[in-house]
Parts: structure tokens; sequence; C-alpha cells
């Protein structure tokens, strides 16, 4: 822990659902975290809990990445060691009605951050990125060598420009020292059931988890005449708290990373679970039925989507090790001690 | 005349080698024009000799894109009728040198010009995209409908990233009107000999005429053993008037155009022209042996690239009429006459 004491990290969007959690890891290995978040889709509460089970202080600014100057200011107060920028406007269908913001948040943040970064000789970035770059699958498991873009929506289309912005910074000037994070799809909560998911609901079980306490109506599944074992799509889920480690993974390997392409790493579990898989579990862990009704497949959604993590396991010495049932359970516990969010906190 | 002479048009990038060019021909057209150039590898000089060809004034800000507040200040003095972005880094080699600046003018121009017109109810948009987007060709003549992306440099990847951008605001948003022109090779000068090419030049007719008046040392072909008639790479070469005229015909099209999706044009002349012509045609053109030298290819360039500019034909009823001699008689004309561009206007 001490190797780390004096080092200071960047969170954007640290007190987003997945940044909590990369928060409060990163406190407890011992790093000094400053986060920039504009809380939008989450709030500062979110970081106070963390701030109680680390027993640790986060030097939190709600500041819009989309405004240099404060960007500017919260580098002068600290001594940058490394960048986690999950900051990031994440909604699929979303992005469909307001591309605009998608585009103009998510690029003139990522723009505005480098810029102030080297600025400040902070060249030490983690991005977090998506399964989405990958675009319609062709062929299973996904990995990290195939070709990206053909995304099939704005907001994907926003991760994978970025991506490119990153690689093609990269090959210019060799002081960048990038890793890129394709995430699968973040669920679960952190044991305590303190921290936890805010804001909309971005996959099937966060969406149960609202339906389980009221928030939502009905579950919907689209589509269960899929390719698949049970007809529903099958998607590689990974807990919250192992997505969270996989960043703490990313940082160690830091200092052996000098190539002129960023280093980029899938983080998911490489299992598939299907949706009714995930309510069977969610069932489970709720000790409630859960009502849902099939309905017509959505435009563009494919059968399957599941990592290959073997690049990460490997080479980050990282692996998911959570399953379906865990994550429903803290995702339950959470979704049950704080049914409204944060906003009763 | 007389329906255009109540509309104003703002072309952004007027000041530069395409703009003054599609500027003189709107002037002609009778339209009002306002232009925004930061006068970076451009000079109001080119914009002066335009008033001068047309006797008409143009109102023309020296402003920077990225600066959204000045581009505010702009449509608060006009009634912009329509907007003509040509706005853009533009060089393929630098844009490996510097991404980042690539990237940030060419991605936030476009995305604060969305933004201030949006706010003004402006939504006729006429975007200066390039051949580039279609990446390395897999079949030819390139035709509108072939899948984009796959850009081999930066510099590509800012005219395909906005195009995407405009193609998803368009779906999102039924005001917008939007076309996008792909250019080819654009070359020649107006044949006043005022106006012409400035800045750095950007394909080998360009360089061909600056190494004739000295201001480049020996011109460099880049492999002669291409699978084409003669070994040297073959572009679509199309002569900067007829490519200024392809803007009026997109412009006259607007009012017609109210699809979900950007129109989308090649400007190109269907032909090739290899290397060599190009040497052979500015020879006669310039009454002078040019001495080059055959050297290594470059990394991803490709033998052959052709419009398929039949849509624009059709469509537009618009066709590149300029020959690779006028094109060749028409630069060295400009060439002779300014030798040191614009400086010594």
């Amino acid at each position: 822990m001490s190797k780390n004491c004096r080092k200071t990290i960047l969170a954007t969007g640290g007190a987003g659902y997945i940044g909590s959690h990369v928060v409060l890891e990163l406190l407890q290995a011992g790093f000094d975290v400053v986060v920039i978040d504009n809380c939008s889709g989450s709030s500062m509460e979110g970081l106070k809990r963390v701030e109680k089970l680390s027993g640790k202080k986060v030097h939190a600014y709600q500041v819009d990445l989309v405004n240099k100057a404060a960007i500017q200011e919260v580098f002068k107060k600290h001594e940058v060691y490394c960048v986690i920028h999950m900051a990031s406007l994440k909604g699929v269908g979303e992005s469909w009605k307001r591309p605009f913001d998608y585009y103009k948040v998510n690029l003139f943040s990522c723009m505005n951050l480098i810029e102030v970064m080297s600025e400040n000789n902070v060249f030490n970035l983690i991005f977090s990125s998506s399964a989405t770059v990958y675009g319609t699958p062709k062929v299973l498991p996904l990995v990290e060598t195939l070709e990206t873009g053909g995304c099939t929506n704005p907001y994907g289309r926003t991760k994978f420009f970025q991506e490119q912005i990153l690689k093609d910074i990269c090959q210019a000037d060799k002081r960048w020292n990038v890793t890129i994070l394709r995430y699968f799809n973040p669920v679960g909560a952190h044991e305590s059931g303190l921290i936890g998911p805010v804001g909309n609901p971005y996959n099937i079980m966060l969406y149960v988890a609202l339906v389980t306490v009221g928030r939502r109506d009905q579950l919907q599944i689209f589509g269960n005449d899929f390719d698949t074992p049970d007809g529903t799509g099958v998607r590689d889920y990974i807990h919250v708290v192992d997505l969270a480690k996989g960043h703490l993974a990313a940082i160690s390997k830091l200092e052996e990373h000098r190539e002129t392409q960023p280093n980029i790493y899938n983080l998911g579990t490489g299992t598939g679970i299907s949706a009714l898989d995930i309510v069977a579990a969610f069932e489970k862990s709720a000790g409630k039925k859960i009502p849902y009704e099939i309905v017509g497949r959505r435009e563009g959604d494919v059968a399957t989507i599941i990592s290959d993590p073997s690049k990460a396991n490997r080479e980050l010495g990282w692996k998911a090790e959570r399953r379906v049932q865990d994550m429903c359970d803290t995702l339950w516990n959470f979704q049950s001690k704080n049914p409204h969010g944060y906003t009763e906190g």
C-alpha cells in the first residue's frame, strides 16, 4: 500500500455508478483520489458513502469537463499521476434522441482533458471504452485485435472516435501512455449495499432491480427468438467491483507500458448470461417473482455478445471472479436498502 | 439572379483556396456572402481580389470557429440562409504530426457551428468532405453508397467523424437539411489569375506549380511501380472553378431536399490523371521542363482513386467540365503572376 500513498489519481465521472466503485478501490489501495464530476446522472452522495466505507477523504470537484478552464483549476491544485477518464454520457437509446449532446459532451470532455493533461505534463491515461466499439460481432468471443467501428448507435461512435483520437495522439507523441478498457455489461453493487447504480438503467439487470422496487413498470424482454439456448439475448455481465479492480490492475501496469499505441483490454467475464438467466437469478436474490413480457426485438440488437478477457487475465493479472448470483445478490442488497437511489441517502 | 439576391450565405474558410473560388461564384450568382476565416493558411487578400473580380463586397470576419462566442456574434449581425462549412485543417501528412490539433480544430469548429446554427434556427448546411472518407478503395470508381471509414490518416478521420455526426443529427432532428460534398483533388485557379491556391500544396499539381516558380526543390514522384498505365499514382483532379460551381448547384437543390439523411455527392470528374500526366501537362503550360525524381512509395498510398460523379451530374445538374490542360494552364497563370502567393499581392 505504501508505494501508492503519494500518488494522486484523477477520476473523471468518479461520482457515478462505475466511478464510485473505482474510487473506493483506489482509496483502499492507498491512492489519493481527486474526482471531477458534473453530477448529471450521479450525485456527490455516492462519494460521501465511499469516504465512509474507506475512512478516507476524496477531493471532489463538481465541474463540467466541457469547461476547459475549470479542469485547469483542478490541475493547479493537485499533482496528478494518472487520469482515469470515466465521465461520459452513456445511454444508447438516449444517444439516438440527443446525438449532438453525446458528441459534444463526450468529445469535448475527452479533448479538453487531453489538452490540460498535456499542459501539465501528465501523460498517464486510462480511458473507459465499451464493447460497443466492436459493432455487430462477426466472430465471438470479441477479442481486442478485431477491427472496430461500424458502431450501431451514436453513443458507441463517441467511444470509437475517442479511441481513434487516443491512438493517433499516442502515435504522434511518445510521452503518452494510454490504456483503453473496454467494458462489457457492468452490473451488481458493492457488498456493503452503500453504493450502487445511479441514474438511468442501461442494461436489463439494472432495469430488473428498479422493477423489483416498483420504480419501473413491468419488465420487457426484447425478443425470445434469438439463436441462443433460451432464445433471449446473451450478454457478458461483469460485476462492478470486478470491473473496478480492473482499473487498479491497469494502473499497476502503466509503468511497464511504453508502446506507441494504447494498451487495450476487454473487461468482461467471458461468460454469457441470458435475459431469462438474469430474471431467474434476480428472483432468487429478491425472493419474489418478477413479472415480464416478451416483446419484439429492438432494431440492431444481436443474439450474443461475449468478451475474450484473456489478454487482461494474462497481462494485467486480473480476472472477473463474481458470478451472476453474486451480481444479483449485491444489486438487490443495494436496491432494497436504497429503493430511490441516493436521494434518500 | 434576382431570386438569390436577398439570401445570405455564410462561407467558413471563405478566404482559402477553395473558399475564395466558392465565394466568387456565390457573389456572381447574386448571393450576399459572409465569410468566417481564421486566416491560418489563407489571407484576407484573396477576398479583396474576389471583391475586385465581382465588383461586390464580402462581409468578412477573421474569427476562429473554435471560439463559439465569436460565431454567435456573426450570426447576430446577419440573417443566414445557408452555411457552407469549408474551414478545416487539411494536410494529410501534417495530421500525422499534429493529430490533436486536427481533431480539436476540425471537430470543435463543426460542433460549435452546428450549435450556433441551431440556436439561430439555421438548418441549411453544405459540408466540405473529402474522398478520404472512403479509405483504401476496394472497388472503383468510388460511389456514394460505398461504406466509409477505415480512413488511412487522422485528417481523413476528422472528415469521417464529421460526416457521422451530421448523419446522426439529421436522423434525430428533421429540421436539419444537410448536403455533404466529397471533394476529390482540387487543382487549378480562376482564369483571371487573381485567385488561386494559398498555403501548403496538398497534391502533386499544386506542388509542381511551386517547384516551377522555385518555391520548392525538385519534384519527387512517390512510386512508378503501381498497377496503372504509366506506373505512377492516378487521381481524380478537379478544377477548383468546377468544384466551386458544385456548391452553387447544391444550394439550388437545398429546397428540394427534405430527407432525414444528408444528401451526399462526390465532386470529381470521374477521370483519372497520373502524376506523369500532370508533369507533361504542366510543362506545356509553363513552357519549360520540370525536373523530377522517382522515389519510393509512401506508406498507405494507393494506385488509383477515381470518383463516380454521376449522382451529382444527375441530381444537381452539375458536371466538371475543365480538363487537365485547363487545370495546369490556369494554375500556371496564377502561379506565374503570383510567384509568392498573395503576400506580394
